[in-house]
């Protein structure tokens, strides 16, 4: 495959490697000499033998070929060793020096420079201002962590954007026995990014599951489509650095105010399948567990010898969404008679505190026929054994390995060595209630999102509709578009004079409203440009006099005059919802359906999906406050005809990659209808 | 002190000290054995001697004065014992036995004579069904757990209704050299309760800091009484256990179902000034931790030499609600003098991968001018040296011990010493961001909530009105209450006949609303029994006539029909929002203020506030979202209205402890008023 070469390499050449054992390029190349059985070379100019290997002037005096070759010089001279490698033909670069975009000026220039020579190049390029790359089967560690530590054979690799994280969790890692297949400092990724790994660790036999911690993503469509095809065969964990920072500048949609910079990362990641985290210790529990089970229900068993333990992890069940197993009558009947009287049969099952390995193993044969996802808490007290349960635990996984088991053992000291066990034997074993709930949590997300389909969507059928206009359309100017992709709007028309006007009232009715339609939204709000409520003829003249005043003495150019039926007319019972797209400058467009109307600003309840909208997000959907906030005052059939809204107002914002932003708020949704009563496209960046 | 001689007794009887090294009994009196200075006696009728010490048949054979007995026999002799105990006049004992209200039936019945009995006795009692007390200075362990666990010596004490919890946390502190002042557990706290032992350890010298692990309060005014007391000298911090239960039975009004069982916990708790936590990893920090600093501000400095670390705290700083602190130009000034030119010299700090020792001296010689909490971040990587750095750390704290410093060590072997050695000098050290930010968020909190004020509350004058009514009121037999305690209600009326309707309607003026009411509010909604939007004549009778058939068609008992205005007449801008009480059955009265209309059962943001509002929690109810959405629609004047109206309802409730449930929805809320358009009042259970 592609990366075997890098990977795997047969030789490598370390130019800039240092006979100071404090320098970068002498720790490199002491932590190659550890493990690695192919050929090592040295290039430094200036010694005759590194570490006992002789040095090389230049790459080109070396007469074998070199697969990799690891570089470590200033930064200003990496782009001639770069040539050199060129001419010598070694396939792979790994660029260790930093001092290039990252610092900005200088370095910025330099980035340009490697990037034009590497569009030219055949060489492929990890870096610059990356830690290296490590294997641990066949073993080679191409970087310069602590020689210290020791990097242990596994079956998760680990991708990160952040070299110091990096060095602090494979450190991390050594203390707790976890183990890695391959580990990449991505750096720069000035040439191969974090999408070409992972599309190499797809077909890696040797990794089971990928964790990533990730900055920023320069070209999101190539991350996605990658993220898509490794999900389908492997877990893909993601931490996301960098969620508080602001969305930039000014936001004049609401839509665009409801979407974080954080948002559209993590839509997109987990419409690709992704486990997405938060926290540091989640990543790491993931890193070792991500490929012990499959989870394929939300539904988890509880068994314990702590009250109180089953009693926090079923609140953390509970806040992760997750569900306790109803326990059947006949496995309570079963419990029942292998446990003590007060002892509690139902989820979580509490086998008291005396509750010997024995005991454990009972209750564990009988309830792993509900095979359902089972957290077994032990608490050391009198007479408890740790080793001795831990042991029965195992016995039980030999048994049965499908069986998502999940030990959960609080406590120090007396406890820590079970812990050890379980873990040294393959399973996981956790410290504190919550982080074996996120892990439920994050492998039944897996399970359930790893194969979306998408057959409601590819049923709609919609109209390619062009958006051949260069600046904001509010009012009529936008409510056409909607019309044409198919999304009702409430009855509207431009208003020539008084007597257009009498003559447009006849058709549309009381009450009605009159609005002034303007390129400046923000505008119309302060001046009073929209009248609502408007009556009868009387109203509806003072109305008109009133905004051709406005309109007048704000000296307003190419404004209309609108007058639009009452949207909540005849409906007893409405809700106002905000249906909105927002284009992502990494992930593209963004459709929101949330809380509408006035309460669209503050309350800002929101769901954002992505314009292909999978089955299953459209049942997630329907369960959201905003799904079942439409479902109170409508009808499955007309939650069905917001899904078709989103799925036109996507391929909208497809077609039409000039839109930035779209405001349908108020989408009034009532028993019979959903209609848009107000409709604003942005083409100036929000 | 009330409590001293439970906690610092002269001479404690064993009562049921076992020969049997697995029993119970024997557990406690070796653990007692290895530090105690005092007295020991044994009381056994079947033995010599036990562990070395003469065993008594009755206690009432011991010469000498006993201050505490530890009983520890079959739940049915307890009784017996406890009577022996009161003839020896013996100051405490703590009931160890399990076998009472726990196991329920006879237990429970064994539970009620104990209490009968504790009545009338002055004998003040622990338990049953607990460890036991441990107390470390003097030292004295009067429980079962584990004797190979080593409880330390420390500052805070653990109070727990969980003995396996309590065992576990224990064990854990003992592995990561947590120490402790006491450690109670509290069992089923028959005589007493967490309230009277957190009296006792307010005035504790030796107590910095109290955590508690609780998953049901009996007299929730005693406890919080006790934790208001208790937070205004030292922090509390606590774990509620059991949030996952949900609100019993059917609920009726919106505020009800709101209302979880939890969410009475939780405000109340931190009302009192309580920190509130969810997880036990953060109980755990809090417990080495809450008593080291105090945090006076949210805004936080971090200074780092890991990129990826930084931002990953700077991320979770965001989601926790506290902030980054301004580096001032002067200060960024002092730092790009002594940091290397590709620093980061704004928050955070990045000094970058190469940071000595030094570096971070100088650094920190700098930021600790801004007397702001500084997380100070290390992680491993080449020529880093983590003692040195920990060192530096803490000669910061030695020269400036009031300056709250977080030292965060990422990574694993490389720098556990460091974080060891930072823990024994009685500096924090975490391994994960979040865990920091937790801390800093949590005593914060502490720090800004325990000294509340209540100027606003007290200058309310509010009139009492009682609710002398047996069954719920709705419609104006529920509004005159409303006018009678000064909240504005909607105009309406109780119609008589046609003829009456057409008076009504000329004071009333267009649209308007007519409503049944009746008894049965379920009922009324199924049945059609509001028709808004009532615009003429015309339509008013009709309506009037159709209403009339309701009631026949429904044979409705006690059924007015009444007139009301239409409240949102004539504001261009309104939002609806539910004002509405609730009876906690454990906290009393709380008040909600949320989104109104159809918008309160889906989306269901709300608030909620004690009664007695102080002045902070106004601040902070300005900033939530409910606050915002008020404000956005209104203005302060009104806003003071609705505070004026979260005193009256809870006052309302307060005097009236028949009323269970209110609903005000919705309260119409605009430039100029703050209206009630609904009012429901349930004295049933809901």
């Amino acid at each position: 495959m592609l990366f075997d070469k890098l990977f795997n390499p047969k030789s490598i050449a370390v130019i800039g490697a240092s006979r100071n054992p404090n320098k970068v390029g002498s720790a490199i190349l002491r932590n190659i000499k550890l493990t690695y059985k192919g050929k090592i070379f040295v290039v430094n100019p200036f010694a005759d033998q590194i570490q006992g290997i002789k040095s090389y002037k230049s790459i080109l005096d070396i007469e074998d070929n070199i697969d990799v070759a690891v570089i470590s010089i200033p930064a200003e001279k990496v782009l001639d060793a770069l040539k050199e490698c060129e001419k010598k033909k070694v396939s792979f670069a790994i660029i260790i020096s930093a001092g290039f975009k990252e610092i900005g000026g200088i370095g910025q220039e330099r980035e340009n420079e490697l990037k034009e020579f590497l569009k030219r190049s055949k060489i492929r390029v990890v870096g610059p201002n990356c830690l290296g790359i490590i294997n641990t089967d066949p073993s080679v560690n191409m970087t310069f962590v602590d020689p210290n530590t020791t990097v242990f054979k596994g079956s998760t690799a680990f991708i990160s954007q952040s070299g110091a994280l990096l060095s602090a969790i494979v450190d991390d890692a050594s203390m707790n026995n976890i183990g890695f297949s391959k580990i990449i400092s991505i750096g720069n990724s000035t040439d191969i990014d974090e999408a070409d790994i992972m599309d190499y660790l797809r077909e890696d036999e040797k990794t089971k599951a990928i964790v990533l911690y990730i900055e920023g993503i320069t070209n999101g469509e190539k991350f996605l489509k990658s993220l898509k095809e490794t999900t389908k065969k492997k877990p893909v964990v993601i931490l996301k650095g960098g969620r508080s920072n602001e969305t930039s500048s000014a936001v004049m949609s609401h839509t665009g105010s409801l979407a974080g910079n954080y948002k559209a990362y993590q839509l997109a990641f987990e419409e690709a399948g992704a486990i997405v985290v938060s926290n540091v210790d989640d990543l790491f529990n993931f890193m070792r567990d991500a490929a012990k089970f499959e989870v394929k229900t939300n539904e988890v068993v509880i068994v314990t010898n702590s009250g109180g333990g089953g009693v926090i992890t079923a609140d953390h069940l509970y806040e992760a969404g997750l569900k306790r197993a109803e326990i059947s009558e006949e496995t309570v009947s079963a419990l029942s008679k292998i446990l003590p009287a007060e002892s509690n049969l139902h989820n979580p099952i509490d086998m008291l505190g005396d509750a010997s390995p024995e005991r454990y193993k009972e209750t564990l044969d009988i309830v792993s026929n509900l095979n359902k996802p089972t957290i077994v808490i032990f608490s050391p007290q009198e007479m408890s054994m740790p080793i001795d349960t831990a042991k029965v635990i195992y016995d039980m996984h030999l048994k049965k390995p499908e069986l998502p088991l999940f030990p959960l053992f609080l406590g120090g000291t007396n406890v820590e060595k079970a812990r050890r066990f379980l873990i040294e034997k393959g399973l996981p074993a956790y410290y504190y209630p919550n982080e074996v709930v996120d892990i439920i949590k994050g492998l039944y997300f897996y399970y359930s999102h790893r194969n979306p389909t998408y057959k409601r969507y590819s049923k709609e059928r919609v109209k390619i509709v062009k958006f051949n206009v260069n600046k904001n359309a509010f009012g009529i100017n936008a409510k056409q578009f909607f019309d044409k992709i198919g999304i009702e709007t409430v009855n509207g028309m431009i208003i020539k004079d008084e007597k257009d006007l009498k003559e447009k009232i006849s058709k549309l009715g009381y009450p009605c409203v009159l609005k002034i339609s303007s390129n400046n939204v923000a505008h119309k709000n302060k001046i009073g440009g929209v009248i609502t409520g408007i009556k009868n003829e009387e109203e509806l003249i003072k109305a008109f006099k009133d905004l051709n005043e406005i309109i007048k003495k704000n000296k307003l150019e190419n404004a209309n005059i609108e007058i639009y039926e009452d949207a909540t007319k005849g409906n007893k019972k409405y809700v106002e919802i905000l249906l909105g797209g927002h284009r992502d400058p990494i992930f593209g467009p963004m459709i929101a359906l949330g809380i509408g109307g006035i309460y669209a600003n503050e309350i800002g309840e929101v769901e954002f999906v992505l314009p292909q909208l999978s089955d299953q997000k459209i049942e997630e959907l329907k369960d959201t406050k905003i799904g079942k906030l439409i479902l109170s005052a409508s009808n499955p059939e007309i939650f069905d005809k917001i899904i078709s809204y989103i799925i036109r107002l996507g391929k909208f914002m497809q077609v039409n990659p000039n839109i930035k932003d779209i405001d349908l708020n108020p989408l009034i949704v009532s028993q019979s209808s959903a209609v848009a009563a107000d409709f604003k496209i942005f083409v100036e960046a929000n």
